[in-house]
C-alpha cells in the first residue's frame, strides 16, 4: 500500500504497524527557527503572501527535510485559512499574530456564514499538488486543518485571546449559535481535508489547539462532538492508500479515554500526559485485528532550549516511557510517532533540532533490536 | 473549635465535615471588576500602593463581603510579594501585569537568593490582623502564596510568559539551579504562610497558577515536590486552631490522584476537571476517621458572562456532578467549597455573582433536605 513511497515509516506507525525505527516529525517544523525559511518569507513579503504563493509554501515545506532526517512532511499553511474563505479577512499583524477583519458574535453573522467555495482555497490545494511532486515519494506528506472549535475561537475573538472571553460568552450565553458556527465549520473542514486529500495528501491532521480551555462537558458538547462530525465526513482512503487521521488536543490528557473512542488512526499527546498511560489507556493490544490509537507526541518544545546530551536524555526518556515496541511486521500493536508535545518555538537553535531526530531514531532503533534479542 | 466564627461553613467543609449548605467564595474576589475596589485603587495610586497599605487592603479585601453572601474572605495581596522581598523589585505596568527589575537566570544570581527576613513583608501580616479585626468573625480569613514553582516562574522571566522559555531552558539546562531556587522559594513561602497563620489567617491556600505547563515527570519534580515541602513547613494549628491547607494547581487535573497523596486539607480544582471524578479519586470515603480531600472549584469565570438564569444552571450542574453530601454532623465524607476554577475576571458584571453566590447556597441547601428526607 505505502510501496511507493521510500521512507514510510510514518504511515505504516500511524496504522500500527511494525517499523524499524519510530518515526518523527515536528509541528510547525517549516518555521521561524530555520534562516532559510526567514529569507524565503522576506521574499514574499507577509505570512500570507507565504502561504497562498504555490513555489514559496512548497519550498519551505521541504526546508526542514533538508536539514533533517524526518520522516514526514507537513503542508506549510494556517489553520485560519477556512475562515479566510467564509470572508472573515484574515491578516498578520507583526508580532501580534492572526486577527480577522469581521469577528462573529451576534445572531446576524451567524446567520451568514456558510461552509466556503472550495475554489477559494484553491492556493492551498495547489500546494499540496506541488508539494507532493517535490517531495518525489521520499516521506509522506500531511495536510491539516483547525478543528471546528479552534476555527470558532478565532473566528468569535477576531484574534487570539488569553482567555477566551467572547468566544465562552457566546458558548455559555446562546449555545444555539455555537452549535450552528461549529456545525458550518465541521462541514467546511472536512471539505477542506478531503479536497487535500485528493490533491495528494497522504494523512491529514486535525489541530484543536483550544480544546483544551474548555469545561469538562463543554469539551465533549462543544469540540469533541465536532471533531468527530469531521472525521465522519473524511474519505478514508484515496487511490487504493488508506489516509491516517490525526487528531490532537493540546491540553486534552483529562479527555484521552473519550478521544479514543473517535474514529481515527492517531491521537496527537502535549507534554502534560504520560507516554506509557496512554499507551495503556488508548494504545491498544498486540496481534492480527488488535484496535488502538497510534499516538504522537508529546516532549515539550522547550526541551529543545537545553544543550544537546540534556535533549538526546528527554528523548530516551520519552522512548523509554512509551516502552518497547513490538517488533513483528506480521502483527499489529501500539505504535508512537515521535513529536513535540505542540509547534517548535522560533527561539530554537536549528542544530538542536539534528539532535533531537537523531536520537529518536538511534535509540528507538536500538530499543527494537533489544527486544529481538529476548 | 470554630464557634467563635459566626459562619464557620468554609472551614468546616476544608475539614470534611458538614454543612448546612456548600460554602462559597471566589478567586480574586476583591478585584477590578467590583467599581468600589476600582476607586480605592485610584486613591492607592498603583497596585502595590494598594497592597502595601493596610487600611486600603482591609477595605477592599471587605468589599465583595458587602455585597455577596460570601463564606469566606480572602486577603488582598499579589502571589508575588515574596520575590520581591528578595530584591527583585515588583512593579505593575498598566495593561501588562506584573515586571520585576531584576531576573535570576545565571549561576550569581541563584547564589544571591535567599530567605528573606519576614520583616520586608511586615505589611502582609499586619493587613492580616486589620482584615481579622475589621472582619469582627463573621467569616473566615484565607491567607495565601504562590507556590514555589510559580514564583520560580515570575523569577526567572522576569514578568509573565506565554511560553515559559526562559524558565523552562534553566529547567532542562540547568536543574541544580532550578532546584537550588524552588528550596529558597519553598522555605520563604513556608515561613510566609506561618507568619499569616500568626497574623490571624484561618486557613491557608498555596497557587501553583503555572504548574500545568509542565511537563509529566516534571511537574512531580519542580512544583509538586516543593509543594510538599512548603506543606511539611507549615503549622498545623494556631491558638487551639485547625488551620487548613489549600493547594490549587491550575491545569493539574491529569495529576490528581498524586495530589491526592500531599499533606493537605483541601485540593482546588479548574473546569478541565470532573467534579464528581474528583471525588471518587481524591474525596474519601464517608465515616468516623475517614480521610481524603476536601475539593474546591471549579466553574469557568467566564460562566459570569451569560445572563443569570444560564449561571444558575452551570451552578446546579457542577453541585449536581459533586453529587448529594453528606448530611451526618457526627461524621466526615467528601465535601465542596464552591469557586471558579480561576480567578474572577476583571469584566465580569457585578449583578452576576449574587446570582452565582445566591444559587450556591440555595441549591446546596435543597441537595441536603432532599438527600435528609430518602
Amino acid at each position: 500500500m505505502t510501496a511507493s513511497i521510500q521512507n514510510d515509516t510514518f504511515l505504516r506507525a500511524c496504522l500500527r504497524q511494525s517499523t524499524d525505527y519510530t518515526p518523527v516529525w515536528l509541528m510547525r517544523q517549516a518555521g521561524r527557527y530555520l534562516p532559510e525559511y526567514c529569507a524565503t518569507r522576506a521574499k514574499a513579503g507577509s505570512f500570507m503572501g507565504l502561504a497562498t504563493n504555490v513555489d514559496f509554501a512548497t519550498e519551505v515545506t521541504l526546508q526542514p527535510l533538508e536539514r533533517y532526517k524526518l520522516d514526514a512532511a507537513i503542508l506549510f499553511s494556517d489553520i485560519l485559512t477556512v475562515p479566510d474563505a467564509m470572508g472573515l479577512g484574515l491578516t498578520f499583524t507583526q508580532g501580534e499574530g492572526p486577527k480577522f477583519a469581521k469577528s462573529v458574535r451576534d445572531e446576524a453573522s451567524v446567520a451568514q456564514l456558510e461552509v466556503p467555495d472550495m475554489d477559494k482555497l484553491r492556493y492551498v490545494f495547489d500546494a499540496v499538488t506541488s508539494i507532493r511532486r517535490a517531495l518525489n515519494a521520499r516521506v509522506p506528506l500531511i495536510g491539516f486543518s483547525g478543528s471546528p472549535w479552534t476555527l470558532a475561537c478565532y473566528m468569535v475573538e477576531g484574534a487570539g485571546s488569553d482567555d477566551y472571553r467572547h468566544v465562552k460568552t457566546l458558548m455559555y450565553s446562546r449555545p444555539d449559535l455555537m452549535h450552528k458556527i461549529l456545525a458550518v465549520n465541521a462541514d467546511a473542514v472536512a471539505q477542506y481535508l478531503n479536497a487535500q486529500i485528493q490533491a495528494g495528501a497522504q494523512a491529514v491532521m486535525i489541530f484543536d489547539s483550544w480544546g483544551g480551555v474548555l469545561a469538562d462537558g463543554a469539551f465533549q458538547e462543544f469540540s469533541l462532538a465536532y471533531t468527530a462530525r469531521v472525521l465522519a465526513q473524511i474519505q478514508r482512503s484515496f487511490e487504493g492508500a488508506v489516509i491516517p487521521r490525526i487528531v490532537f488536543t493540546k491540553g486534552g490528557g483529562l479527555w484521552l479515554q473519550q478521544m479514543g473512542e473517535l474514529d481515527c488512526e492517531v491521537l496527537g499527546l502535549d507534554w502534560t500526559m504520560n507516554l506509557g498511560l496512554a499507551k495503556q489507556m488508548v494504545g491498544g493490544g498486540v496481534g492480527v485485528g488488535t484496535k488502538g490509537k497510534a499516538l504522537q507526541g508529546n516532549i515539550d518544545p522547550n526541551v529543545l532550549f537545553s544543550p544537546p546530551y540534556k535533549i538526546i536524555t528527554q528523548v530516551h526518556q520519552a522512548l523509554d516511557s512509551f516502552g518497547a515496541p513490538h517488533t513483528d511486521y506480521k502483527t499489529n500493536g501500539p505504535t508512537h510517532i515521535f513529536n513535540l508535545g505542540h509547534g517548535i518555538s522560533q527561539y530554537t537553535p536549528p542544530e538542536h533540532v539534528s539532535a533531537l531526530v537523531d536520537a529518536v531514531h538511534e535509540y528507538s532503533g536500538q530499543q527494537r533490536r533489544s527486544v529481538a534479542r529476548t
